[in-house]
């Protein structure tokens, strides 16, 4: 397992601006990926069992709302430019599944760098505000979420500058 | 793949009360399933490599944050008293990761049901608030979250009470 150590060539605190914005891309998810991770984290049968889920709320069978969260981090951890110097997440402000993921729905939408900031206490870390608007292939919002991440500094013993 | 529908033996929304505790067992985490989940979703060095993650804020290799979410989740499932009969999840009002998950960590803790409401609009349905308290195994908390769920109500057709 090659784990790509973070080096320079990531992107860092400086390399970011508010309002930044990076596309997902596109993933499909198949129905043994949903059964596979729901399998696993979420055993609910209309996660699981196509006849059972055509008969409950959702309509079919749908993917584990974690496992879309954790999709999303995929896809924008892929799609970051450079890679990110993340320093690991500090926590979530509000998930929201607004529809559910479907069997061979295809997952996009963009994530948004809604603020920056430097830790006071810790120059060698920044901390960036993560918009997600995670969308299916028609456009529609399934998931909203904000996340707070640490990212590193490259020139940590700069000036603190307002981001 | 057995999906086990939800049957009336299931907890629905008259067997639940607030206050009540789930209790989360225990889940050890290897760094097997720590390099698996990691690999799919969440693919930073520090859940990846254990060279490169001692030299890390995090000072060796620990798990993804979603990771420990879906572990909880599923620890959740399995310890509720004769299942959840779930509608599914509407969404986390907060989750903070307040220390790492580290390899052979034990998983454990409580989920509090600290609301309960009926739908006024699908009266089939209850929204039960679980407060989440994932700790390790020296009882030290290592994240924080609250969902909101649907739950079955078992007699939808009796009048809404105040839960």
């Amino acid at each position: 397992m090659s784990a790509n150590p973070i080096t320079k060539d990531y992107s860092h605190f400086e390399d970011l601006h508010i309002g930044q914005v990076i596309d997902l891309g596109q993933t499909k998810v198949t129905k043994q990926m949903i059964v596979e991770f729901a399998s696993k984290f979420d055993p609910f049968p209309f996660h699981l069992d196509e006849e059972y889920a055509k008969k409950s709320l959702l309509g079919g069978l749908c993917a584990s709302g974690w496992h879309t969260a954790a999709l999303a981090i995929k896809a924008c951890l892929d799609n970051f430019p450079n890679k990110l110097a993340s320093g690991g997440g500090l926590g979530f402000e509000n998930i929201k599944w607004k529809k559910p993921l479907m069997v061979n729905d295809i997952i996009g939408g963009t994530v948004t760098i809604s603020n920056m900031r430097r830790s006071a206490s810790n120059p060698q870390w920044g901390i960036i505000t993560l918009n997600f608007d995670v969308c299916n292939q028609r456009g529609e919002t399934i998931m909203l979420m904000t996340l707070n991440n640490l990212v590193d500094v490259r020139n940590p013993s700069a000036k603190l500058e307002e981001a």
